[in-house]
This record gives C-alpha cells, sequence and structure tokens, in this order.
C-alpha cells in the first residue's frame, strides 16, 4: 500500500508511520482457523433456537438463502473468532478454549447487527438483503435478542468463575456497542460532530467488542484482570484502526471488494471520520465541502444525485485532508495497539500473529 | 370472589378447589417492600444509560412524562420485586440479599415489554402510549437492549460463583421469553391454536420469568440447585395462573381497573386461553365461535365492529366453557405452585408469604 505523505489537516500530532507490510498467507491461515474452530459450534449454538427463529438467524448469518436452501454465504472476514482465540494461546492455553468465546463475542456482533440494520433502515449487508427486509421487522428484533441471549447462554453453561468474568466482559462491551448506536443515531440529527465525538462513537461501536474479542479467550484460559484490561487496550485501538479503514474503504473502497455502492458513506450521509477530519481542518475545500453538506441534509434531490455530484464532494474531502488524516489515524491506532501487546507476558508466536493481525486490519481493502 | 360452579368445556381433569381467601393487607404490605426496596437500585440502573437512553426508559418506568416532567406513573404491580426478595429469605438470607436479582428481573421483564410492544404494535401500556408512539421504533428497540445488558451488568458485577449462576438463571428465563413471543408471532397467522399450545407459549412468555424471580434471590442466598428448581416450579406455575387470570381480565376484565379497553384481547383478536378452550370444548357455542372468529379474521370492518359484537363473541365464549375452564385453569395452576411450596425446606412465614402472593394472585381484579 503506498504511503501517504504529509496531511492538510489541522489533527496530525507526529508523523505517521508507514503501512506495515503483512504476512498475508499468515493471516489468512489464522482467519481461516478462528472461521474453521468456531463455526460448527456457532451452527450448534443457533440450531437452538425454536423455529422460525433458527432459520432466519441461519439467513443472516449466510447459511441458507431467502427460501431456505443451504448457501455458502460470505460471513464476513471473521476477525474477531481469530482473535479470541489468540486471546487463549497469550495466556497459555489452548487455542481450543477461546472458542466459547469466539462465539459469544460473534453471536454479539451479529444481534447488533440485525437491530442496527432494521433502526438504520439499510437494506443490503455482506452482499444480500437484510433480515428485516426478507423476513419483517418483527423476526429482525426477535431473532437479535435470541442472539444476545444465546451469547451469555454459551459462555455461562461453562459453569467456571472464568466464565462468569468472561460474561462481564462481553456485557459492559455490549453496552458500550449499544452506546455507540445511540450516539450514531444522534449525530444523524445533528449538522456538525467532532472529530473526538466521531471517534469515541467508533470506539464504542467498534473498539469494545473487538477488544472484548482480544480479552475473552485469556480470561477463559485463566489470565487475571491485568493482563485481560491490557490485551483489551490492544483490541481497542485495533478496533479504531478498523474502523478509520472502514470509513475509507466506505468512500474511496471498491465496490467489488466491498460489496457496496461506490461513494457509499456519502450517500449514507455518513459523518464518518474523514467527512469530520475534512470539515474540522479549515481553509477553502473544508468551507466549501460544509456549504455543499449543510445543502445536502436539506436537499429533496440527494437521491437522485449522480456519481459525478458524490465523486466532487469525495474530492473536496481528499482535498481538505480528510482522507491523508484518516489513514494516519489508522497507522497511530495499529502503532497503539501494537505497543499494547509488549506489555504482555505471552509466547513469541502468539505476539507476532497479533502483530500480523494488526498488520492486516490497517492495508485491508474490504 | 365467587366461586365458579362446574363447567361445560370437556377439558377439566378434576373438581377445582374454591377460590383461596386472600390476606390482602399482608400482600398490600409484600408488594410495598418490594417496590420500596428495589425501585430505587432500578433508578440508579437506569441512570446509568447514555442520553437519551436513560430519558427513553424513565419514560417507559412511568417516572417521567412524555415531556420530562416527573411523573407518578403506574409501575405496575411489582409481584416479581416482592417475589425475589421472598427468594432470598427462602435460602435463610436477608431480603437485601435479593436486591440486585429483584432489579435483574423488572429489567429484563421491561425489555421484553419494550420490544413485544414494537412488534405487536401495541400502542398502549399502563394507560399510557407506548415507548416507540412516542420516542419512535429505533429507541424502543435500542433502550430495550440495553435494559437487558444492564440486567446482566447487575448481577455480574457481584462478582460472586452466585452471581454468575443466577445469571445463567436470568438467560435461560429470557430465552423461554423470547421464545414464548415467537411462539404468540406464529400463533396470530394460524386459525386455530390448541390448549396445550396457548399453555406452553404462556408458560414461556409469563411462567419462566416469575419463577426466575422466585429461585433468583436464593441462588443469589447460596440456594442449592435443588431447592433453586424447586422454587422455580411455584413461580412456573404462578405464573401460569396469573396468566389465565389475565386472559379473563383481557375480556371480562373491568376497564377502570385494568387499564385496557372493554374486551381488550378480543379486539386484537388473540387467541388466549378461554378463546382456545372454548374452540376445543366443542358443542353448538364451540362451533358458532369458530365459524364468527375464522369470518372476522378474514373481515375488513372488525375494526369498526360495535360493542355488541364483542360482547356477543364474549357471550359465545362464556357459553362454550371458555371462562369457566380457564377459572379453574388458574386455581388449578395455583395448586401445583402451592403443593411446590411445601417440598422446599424454609422458614414458615416465607412460606406463609408466598402462598399469600400466589392467593393474590388468583383473585386479582387489574
Amino acid at each position: 500500500m503506498r504511503t501517504t505523505s504529509g496531511t492538510r489537516g489541522e489533527k496530525v500530532p507526529t508523523a505517521p508511520s508507514a503501512n506495515p507490510a503483512v504476512d498475508t498467507a499468515a493471516v489468512t491461515a489464522l482467519l481461516e482457523r478462528g472461521r474453521t474452530m468456531s463455526t460448527p459450534v456457532l451452527r450448534a449454538a443457533v440450531d437452538r433456537l425454536a423455529p422460525p427463529m433458527d432459520t432466519v438467524a441461519a439467513y443472516h448469518f449466510g447459511w441458507i438463502d431467502a427460501h431456505g436452501r443451504p448457501a455458502d454465504g460470505d460471513g464476513g472476514k471473521a476477525v474477531r473468532p481469530a482473535l479470541a482465540l489468540l486471546s487463549a494461546e497469550a495466556a497459555g492455553a489452548a487455542p481450543e478454549v477461546g472458542i466459547p468465546g469466539a462465539v459469544a463475542v460473534e453471536l454479539v456482533h451479529n444481534f447488533s447487527l440485525l437491530h442496527d440494520d432494521l433502526m438504520d433502515g439499510d437494506e443490503q449487508r455482506r452482499h444480500r438483503d437484510t433480515v428485516w427486509k426478507v423476513h419483517g421487522p418483527a423476526q429482525a428484533i426477535l431473532v437479535g435478542d435470541a442472539l444476545f441471549a444465546l451469547a451469555n447462554e454459551i459462555l455461562l453453561e461453562l459453569g467456571t468463575v472464568e466464565a462468569g468474568r468472561a460474561t462481564r466482559r462481553l456485557t459492559t462491551a455490549t453496552r458500550k456497542l449499544i452506546d455507540g448506536q445511540a450516539q450514531d443515531i444522534s449525530y444523524e440529527h445533528r449538522e456538525r460532530v467532532t472529530v473526538d465525538e466521531c471517534l469515541e462513537m467508533e470506539g464504542n461501536k467498534t473498539g469494545a467488542l473487538l477488544a472484548c474479542a482480544v480479552s475473552i479467550g485469556a480470561v477463559l484460559g485463566g489470565a487475571d484482570d491485568r493482563t485481560a484490561d491490557t490485551l483489551e487496550t490492544y483490541g481497542y485501538h485495533l478496533g479504531l484502526a478498523f474502523q478509520a479503514v472502514d470509513d475509507l474503504l466506505g468512500i474511496w473502497g471498491d465496490p467489488e471488494a466491498t460489496g457496496k455502492q461506490t461513494w457509499s458513506d456519502l450517500r449514507q450521509r455518513k459523518k464518518s471520520l474523514p467527512v469530520v477530519a475534512a470539515l474540522a481542518a479549515g481553509g477553502p475545500a473544508s468551507e466549501r465541502l460544509g456549504e455543499l453538506l449543510a445543502a445536502d441534509a436539506k436537499s429533496n434531490d440527494f437521491d437522485s444525485f449522480s456519481e459525478e455530484e458524490f465523486a466532487a464532494r469525495a474530492a473536496l474531502i481528499e482535498e481538505a485532508g480528510g482522507r491523508d488524516w484518516t489513514s494516519q489515524e489508522a497507522r497511530r491506532q495499529h502503532a497503539v495497539a501494537v505497543e499494547a501487546l509488549e506489555r504482555v507476558d505471552m509466547p513469541e508466536h502468539v505476539r507476532a500473529q497479533l502483530v500480523a493481525l494488526a498488520d492486516f486490519v490497517v492495508v485491508r481493502k474490504r
């Protein structure tokens, strides 16, 4: 990936590091291991749901299509399960010890997707119609609730003190997830959102659950709270790096790779990091962007905007420094995440794999 | 209360006992103690929610009105908190030990009300507009989620082995609650529902959480699983008795007392116990009722039905034996509940209070 040179924004504290060279084969193997080891347990958990919730959930996860036929859907990148297994290994336990944690985190993640898609009115996810579009709003609410309850069940039925501690961390993360969604909804109705507010919201929506994924396996493996907290620091900043990249892909991503429309976040008027950073930067491009977005908010024609109109907004965001600032933010968060890893005593190969995952997160194209 | 004599239905297994004489003063004091001891902790828990979720939740609980002004709303009968405190005493602990359990159960109960009202399109609850009507569907989903997460948080932050066990029981009850709502939704689309299906649904929707309320304090007080399970048997059948009475009040209740419309459940086409029992009973009234309800399901004029039309349906339900059968069912479940109490070793005054609460449940008018 190219290194972004310099910035026009006023928010950059230090010179960013170059993007890391990623050990793609190692990361692919890690993600594949997370998926392979956790998916059968996740499917068995979802199979516990009473009909028709089991079918609705299976559709959401991409295991069947809207007609109930087996499907091989895109289940997402599966970063969280990979992290939960490494988390167990970081505490000196076998990766298997992290599986209930991986499954519980995936269940909470998908509970939030089901409810957020309905609240946000999003009709597409992972190249398919969302659950509320196919099965109706009531099923989206109900199955989301069921996945949330199932996440706690999977952990608590282990019956150990560690499981209680793990569930408590998952609950804390879930509360932050909900706080983040509340902020996201309230920001939609506001003309201006500060960079700090945006980072706080993204920390809640993305950082908290990734943090939990990185601590939950360790807690199940017997790690103490200090170790778990430091692992969560890694995970939280990894989440912020992940989200900064997501925000870049939401504007400049390749639709073929991301499965989203061109200028996806601009079409949704999302106040994502590149936008808020560009608006905060000052200067002619920043001011022109501010005027345009304020007019857009009142426009009745917004839905019929052409590609060129979105491209013009993206160009202004870039000119005002929002794209560079966000790229550098991803690398700053990556650096903080990797630094935290150095404060945890763990097998060196596990540390190397956590670093490789962090590297992957900032250079990914989807 | 009058004793219902005999039945026309074919479902009655044994002669029902007469309705018990209730020690009203004792029950009023118990309910008041539950409310007084748990409400401050419940309010402190809800205050943890980030704005605007704290306000939306406070509206739901009746603590403020739609404009944010303090209100003294009807918070419900508070049977569950009273049970949770007695539950702790049943295990020989102080009632205070049951408070986190009482609060957690109330949070889960209200999470389910928020989501169910939205799924069912119910516009009124406790004489007021429901949350989704006042604050919109997204807030109803979000605040429901937050209350559910908060319930787990309140218990797990106790940090004890008992808290983990209590949370596991609460999770099991919550899953049943969700199963019950799924059944309720699916039954709406069916022409016929059997008595057994109706009882199973009501056991999930009402029995499971009442069962949890009666075990959670004991578990927090150190009771073993066998004791907790037997207490849950009492609570489960108490819940079924409670729901049978609710179903009677939903048709023949006094609107002044219940806060619901006349013939409320008939207006909502609810397949409640009196209806399904009447349809199952056979005979001319049962058959005539079946024809009417089948026609109603296809009718475009249903919303403009007169009082007389609903009264005619209620009369047929009664004539077919649905009202008597449901009254007797309430007393049958009451008897099973009280019998279970005899199998638990507990202080006699606690047992007497649990019996008094059970008596109250079957004779209540609201």
